[in-house]
């Protein structure tokens, strides 16, 4: 009877007839329950919180007035905008005062299926962060594109009884589910009386109860107050998204009031390699919420207490009798700092620096994608059918896009670019099931004069994608990240100047955040040097094979209007 | 594939593609989600609200500018205390806008154990309100009194899975979770994850931490302020009572703030007949709650989405896309009084009364629970065995007794009674098992100067109890009780004055409330001419076998001493 004797410890510890692991003392509680800050000392016993007040313990810390926080919970996130492994996220995060995420494997599963989301569950086992995963819900994302793998209801039976798996992740198929597509439809039956997150841009009126009949119970999309207002008024939990791609807290502080703000909360959707080393993660979207106006308590019950009800966690998101250990020590709640992090009652974290080592990168795994021959500069070669061509118009930091019509840069009968309007050449190579395919387009807005960049990070499906100024340049980007296992890389005639190999699934890396970071900023000079000028290109590339963001996307199988949702022709 | 079909239907009726059921329009809907009073209309497609705004709808019914509120949910009552079945209990309360109750079957458990348990489970389905269970976690509730029945680990697994069954009923024995006794520990640790509802009048400090990493979540034992705050604190979700017996509203509704309220509730905890039939139920307490200064929408969450959200019930609790149709309409929140009262769509009640008959009260059951044979004035006879005796003191409308000694009333070696003084007999008869247990003992309070009454309910064992000033009415009474399954009675001589019949366990009339209510009305009649004094004698009567309220109590194993838990003699 282990479980039982452990409870009878629990109950001794609590009663103070035997001693505490820690007690934490002389610190300023923040009380998520009825919003006050206490003063009172907390013990821990076993990695739970047994009590407050006076105790016998092991060990003491005196916080010195300090505030002690309950863990951060991210309550939607793809870690896979991290580009590196669950050890080094948690790395990178634990110290900013996150206890726990719940993340929908999306990106891996469009490229491995099970196998992408059984690595991250296994390898985010037992770390300083909790990982809970959604199932994802849309694998493939659409039928204008290869993908790697798909996610159909045999896989979600599996997926579905696991530990640490919550529900059916944000369903991103927001027309299938207003238009009733059973295949759709069968998902969300499947998970009925479970969580599912929503997903449903500018969905509003007849198509937004059509859409919450089916049982989803959150959004994290809304961009604006009146877009949230809606929402939560039909009884949807509002994610206010502060992520490194969308930001959405300076629309969107103004809907959290002492009514809304227990059915709001701060997530981040994604984090970027540098976001996560240079500023942090939860601490900063809180922080920036205070910014906002939203009152401190208010912003922390946001990222802690509101997920953990959303989520139905059992003792966590407070501190609290009964509540598992996860805290952290700072001197201010007006702008949070975390200072000491304590994981199930142990400190694992000082001053932004985790104190010990949380297990190395498991190389167990055999995570390699790429399932594409090495290309030839002819598979590039294209041959002028007419003299009129769609282009993809990219402006900075959105994802979204712009079609325009030009005429054709042809030369000899042969298509080639025009670098004096920046109309440059945009293809997906296929990399999953070895179809072959390529697509063509044309892009403008990367500014290259010279040269290539490519990446096997391209949502929703991750094939390659490769924007240049001449096949050359292209096929040695391309074959450069095959070579790797998939990344990021820059490269001018039949040189690689700049990589990112990123072996895991095409989508992280095998190294530590540090060495990812410095790997973009030579992938960034080396793109500027070619002429560049974007400030994000990888991110930009990385959203014009989405084929459900306007107006003109490109995937393996050719040129998209989104607005049609359908193949348009490059030529006009 | 029915349910797909279903989830199409409700999609085109919320997209207005097909006509809905049922529109409600000109209607000021409560919204618990923002606190808002909004104006629109409300959209009902096969039981579901599938939208608001305007619908096309087979039905249309114009409100006229009422509100509409969602159904109340009572999150703790012992049903068994309304002495009726489901069937009425339903009739009685749904006219009031209750939609569903969380009831604690520890009555009916601890005299029939599993059958009682599944008889209400049984009894209870498709009613206009709907019936979910928590495990009793106390049967029986000591070693000090024969209980019918016990509820031990086998028969929570059984339960556990169970439609309708929601965890662990409130945790009374508080002092065996605190000093770890392994049998209370065992049931805590397979309701793990789950609800668990507590039971911790007075508890504070490590003893409630104690109780807390134990893993309950609620409390509806507080009766002040500053024990209510405290439980808040450490995460506790409190449910304020206001039943028949207990009310802590006035107490404690200061405890109700705009960070506290999300976390507190209303709850009656017991409903007797007479309120049932001629005040209400839910709504009688929002109105008291409101009188005691709580907002009137916030008093609405405390009945609506807030026990929906400790309780994890998806779809209910709100009026909202993809909740079920529960809901009521009355033309003032700030003294509710239900008028028109929908369930799952449908109008069930209007103007206080069910529109159609919901079922008769079923006899397919056999619940005579009277193990016990007639009785024999000789087994009340009781020789002087001193001359001094304990006696117990009532007090009108308190469960607590006092104890006082006095000289022994003895008529030739045989212990009498004394009228001029109100020391009267009382025993307590085995009724379950044929032990031929009779416990005796002295009361001070019931003020009868003949005749005797007598009750088969009688908590928490619910053995047969009986008052008296002679041999012969007591019993007459208990024979008369026994002839009958159980139930209420008065006495005088050989005489059957009055009675109320409870075949169904010894608890629940099988009559319709009304007939109840009058055979109540009868009763204490009938009590008052034999001299009683007790406003409420059978309520008095039927908590002095409890042998958990201070201070002496009576069971069938003989007087009980509450505050040594032990057993003492009656002479001195």
């Amino acid at each position: 009877m282990v479980k039982l004797s452990s409870l009878f410890s629990l109950i001794k510890a609590a009663r103070n007839e035997i001693p505490a692991d820690l007690l934490i003392k002389n610190c300023q509680v923040v009380n998520v329950f009825n919003g006050l800050i206490e003063s009172y000392s907390v013990a821990v016993f076993d990695g739970i919180i047994v009590g407050f007040g006076d105790h016998e313990a092991r060990e003491t810390i005196d916080l010195d007035g300090q505030y002690l926080v309950p863990g951060f919970i991210d309550g939607h996130i793809h870690v896979e905008s991290s580009m590196v492994t669950p050890v080094e996220f948690s790395r990178a995060v634990a110290p900013h005062g996150t206890s726990a995420v719940v993340a929908d494997p999306h990106e891996i599963a469009n490229v491995l299926g099970m196998d992408g989301i059984e690595y991250l569950l296994e390898t985010s086992a037992n770390l300083p962060v909790d990982f809970y995963f959604m199932v994802p819900s849309c694998v493939p994302a659409t039928h204008l594109e290869t993908s790697g793998a798909s996610i159909g209801i045999p896989e979600m039976r599996k997926l579905m009884g696991k530990e640490r798996i919550l529900g059916l992740a944000e369903m991103m198929n927001y027309p299938g589910v207003i238009n009733g597509f059973p295949k759709v439809l069968e998902k969300l039956e499947l998970f009925r009386g479970k969580i599912i997150d929503g997903h449903a841009p500018s969905v509003s009126g007849n198509d937004l109860d059509a859409y919450l009949v089916a049982g989803i119970g959150s959004d994290h999309e809304c961009v604006d107050a009146y877009e949230a207002e809606e929402k939560l008024s039909k009884g949807m939990w509002i994610m206010i998204r502060e992520g490194s791609q969308s930001k959405n807290l300076a629309a969107l502080a103004s809907v959290v009031n002492r009514v809304t703000a227990r059915r709001c909360m701060l997530v981040s959707d994604d984090r970027h390699p540098d976001d996560l080393l240079v500023h942090g993660h939860m601490d900063v979207v809180v922080n920036r919420a205070i910014e906002e106006g939203i009152d401190p308590v208010t912003a922390i019950q946001m990222v802690t207490i509101n997920p953990s009800q959303y989520f139905g966690f059992r003792g966590k998101g407070a501190i609290a009798p009964g509540y598992t250990a996860d805290f952290f020590s700072c001197s201010s709640i007006k702008s949070v700092q975390p200072d000491m992090v304590f994981k199930r009652g142990k400190l694992v974290a000082k001053e932004g620096k985790l104190l010990n080592s949380i297990g190395t990168i498991s190389n167990e795994y055999d995570l390699l994608s790429m399932n594409v021959d090495q290309i030839d500069e002819a598979d590039f070669v294209l041959s002028a059918k007419g003299s009129k061509i769609r282009v993809i118009q990219v402006f900075e930091d959105q994802i979204f896009t712009k079609e325009f019509i030009t005429d054709a840069p042809v030369t000899e009968g042969k298509m080639g670019v025009d670098t004096s309007k920046d109309i440059l050449r945009i293809s997906v190579v296929e990399r999953h099931r070895g179809t072959g395919n390529v697509g063509h387009g044309y892009v403008h807005g990367f500014g290259l004069k010279k040269g290539a960049i490519a990446s096997s990070v391209a949502h929703d499906s991750h094939n390659i994608i490769v924007v240049g100024c001449d096949e050359k340049s292209m096929c040695t980007a391309v074959n450069g990240l095959i070579e790797h296992g998939g990344g990021l890389v820059v490269a001018a005639g039949s040189v690689v100047l700049a990589l990112l190999a990123l072996p895991i699934a095409g989508l992280l890396s095998d190294a530590p955040l540090e060495t990812v970071v410095s790997n973009i900023t030579e992938l960034t000079n080396a793109y500027n040097e070619l002429g560049g000028n974007l400030p994000n290109p990888f991110m930009a590339l990385s959203f014009l094979a989405l084929p459900v963001i306007p107006e003109l996307k490109i995937t393996d199988k050719g040129l998209v209007d989104v607005r049609k949702f359908d193949f348009v022709s490059l030529f006009i």
